[in-house]
């Protein structure tokens, strides 16, 4: 088929399906298409997920022509009463419907492979709007099929993601490809732990706010995920090499002016980003955990190869643990109490001697709900991390939920680490 | 303030945010939205993500609000130029902004809580439309803001789920509650370990296909999630005492129909599970992990109360530290490998005598990418448990990424622990 000659510069997503406006199921076809369509150069303005109601989707989709080039509905293809998506875009578009031929005798086929006779039901499938090109299906009885309405262009694709995605790729390297712009998205990233998203902002908001009116222009957005700061720059070029170097050169002067609060330029999480320094260093690690609970080692035991650098640890919860694993004396317990700087750093001294590893940490806290006092309320936690040159040791206080302040307590200790190896590694240079 | 008289029959969702028109993010508040919008009996028409575009986000936002009674907007409320959600809504709605003192005075007071003054493009965050009530935000400094326009209600929440929540919750109970229909949707849920969602389908298919036909009818959804199966019960009707008898009947028949493999009716996770047996039996665990890295442990602390239960553990992820921290023997660690049963059994039965704990867990296995050979490929694991009255040992062999292992073996050393609790129990009251 031909598609209209304009370029497709913009797309929206509409995920047809009633189940996924519970809390049951998500609709994942559209992170898949956004990844997709960016890496074409079509810039997804949105995407709608909405219900099996013939109105409803009628209006969506009759917006969405108006707005953008390329229009991609997902799912309601299927053979029974509440799969309206052919019907709804043939009725929008003013197209009449027939049944292929071929369509019935494919899915007949498909139903005696599997010894089964074909339910009439399934006739539904094989309806095709006037001028439509049928995508075959090779992995499920819907068809997909390809539309143009004027200077648009329309997708119908099968909901089950592993008959969605082959069906895309094979239309968008013989279809979507060709008409492409010849402008694609380049993008960096750079993650930032110890700063608040206003101070991330106050600081970089200098050097982002001229760069969108530079050619090309760079788009900066600063995001708050748990424990870190996120940065994202975004050029959209014809020349990649152009617009890569841009955004190394914005991303080169956002890394001075935050520093060594930038833990990675290439989107790796903490717990690998202090896995790979130490994998370097021929370092190794062991924890000694109370409040995070194993959090720690399970998040850097995340990442492939961590055997290497992790030799374990203990989850000392009692007190008795943490003298019977860790070595911390009972009278230090006594004197400062559980949560307490002393204890953390006995805690990573006593984790660090027993295994042998090059860094021991310590984390003791009050994850909550319950065991806050006055002077040590919910989310007071201790870190300490003895290292073969220095100790560190801080009190932090977190808020959140107890799931929140056993991650930003082992995002703190993962980071008080990579500090540390930094600083070894300085000092060993000099 | 005062909601206009009309019921609430139907929503929108808005999700604000370019963020999550990648592959990077998923807008989960959604799925949260949703749950409870049906909870309410309100009627989640569609839900749309959409870009940090002024225009886009106005043209949804228009069309919504000609739709739906409630429109809910989440995100788009932070500090920085591109937070548009508070212009956009104001413009729309011909609604002049203006600065409330309090708001600023309130997130001033929050930065200095963390010794830090406020930057001053948080005054953004403080800008009111004309007859907004403003609702407080105790996790943020972006507070939520809930309008009405003719019959229409608009509700402006924050994007990040711990601040939207709560505050979603507030307002609910407060504003919503009392404009909600007299139907509403009732659920329940089974959440099934040990079984595949075919085995699932194929032992309560009999029971759930005449329920549609029922008055209510009751809907069934079955769902693959990661270690379980969930089967969800949805009925709606005017008279909740009806609809709750009736998925009551509806849920013990599929309990009778799938045994002990049901772990939880009220969907709690299955950690919380083990952990509430624990708690009501005056027992306690450890644990000694290899290839989960603490997984299990720190799934078990993520529970409020669980250091009533929980003594602690080891991670033993070098053969020296299973021998150091857990008593397992050198020589079976060369007899049998470091991943076999007889070890997993000796680390379940040594971490249970160092800690003594009521119940000891033992887990060894290759989460991979490396470390398979012929005889043991990645994902196979050896669990074991050590208990007051029996022990339970089983390897299994886990498919995917290391994650995913990494959880199917805490998922299936948790279980191992449910089940001989269960056990011990009918031991003792024999």
């Amino acid at each position: 088929m031909t598609l209209p000659p304009r370029l497709l510069g913009s797309a929206e997503v509409i995920a047809v399906g009633s189940e996924m406006l519970g809390a049951a199921r998500i609709d994942t076809n559209s992170l898949f298409l956004g990844e997709r369509l960016a890496s074409l150069g079509i810039d997804l303005r949105a995407k709608t997920v909405v219900g099996d109601r013939r109105a409803d989707l009628a209006t969506f989709f009759r917006q969405a022509l108006d707005r953008v080039d390329l229009v991609i509905l997902t799912g309601g293809l299927g053979p029974t009463d509440d799969d309206l998506t052919r019907d709804v875009v043939a009725d929008v578009l003013g197209l009449e419907m027939r049944e292929d031929p071929e369509i019935v005798e494919s899915i007949r086929q498909r139903f005696a492979r599997r010894g089964l006779r074909m339910p009439e039901i399934n006739r539904r499938q094989a309806m095709v709007p006037t001028g439509a090109t049928v995508l075959d299906n090779p992995n499920g009885s819907a068809p997909g099929l390809l539309l143009t309405h004027r200077d648009r262009v329309v997708l119908l694709l099968p909901g089950p993601p592993r008959e969605m995605k082959p069906m895309f790729e094979l239309i968008a390297a013989s279809a979507l490809e060709p008409r492409a712009r010849k402008e694609r998205f380049t993008r960096t990233v750079l993650f930032v732990v110890g700063r608040s998203e206003s101070h991330v902002e106050e600081a970089i908001q200098p050097i982002y706010a001229p760069l969108a009116q530079t050619v090309p222009p760079i788009e900066t957005t600063i995001l708050a995920a748990p424990g870190q700061i996120e940065v994202h720059l975004t050029a959209l070029s014809a020349d990649p090499a152009a617009a890569a170097a841009a955004l190394a050169s914005a991303r080169d002067r956002m890394v001075a002016a935050l520093g060594d609060d930038v833990f990675t330029t290439e989107g790796r999480p903490l717990e690998q980003v202090v896995g790979d320094l130490l994998a370097r260093n021929g370092s190794t690690i062991a924890a000694a955990e109370s409040c995070t609970g194993g959090l720690l080692l399970s998040r850097l035991t995340d990442i492939p190869g961590s055997s290497a650098y992790v030799l374990g640890g203990v989850v000392a919860y009692s007190n008795d643990l943490k003298t019977a694993f860790a070595d911390v004396p009972v009278e230090l317990i006594h004197q400062h109490g559980a949560v307490s700087e002393p204890v953390a750093t006995a805690m990573a001294q006593g984790i660090r001697k027993r295994t042998g590893a090059t860094y021991g940490v310590g984390i003791t806290g009050i994850a909550g709900p319950g065991g806050g006092t006055p002077t040590k309320p919910v989310g007071t936690v201790a870190l300490a991390v003895e290292g073969p040159a220095t100790s560190a040791v801080r009190t932090a206080q977190f808020t959140g939920g107890r799931a929140q302040i056993k991650h930003y307590a082992s995002q703190i200790g993962l980071d008080m680490v990579r500090r540390m190896i930094g600083r070894d590694a300085v000092v060993r240079r000099d």
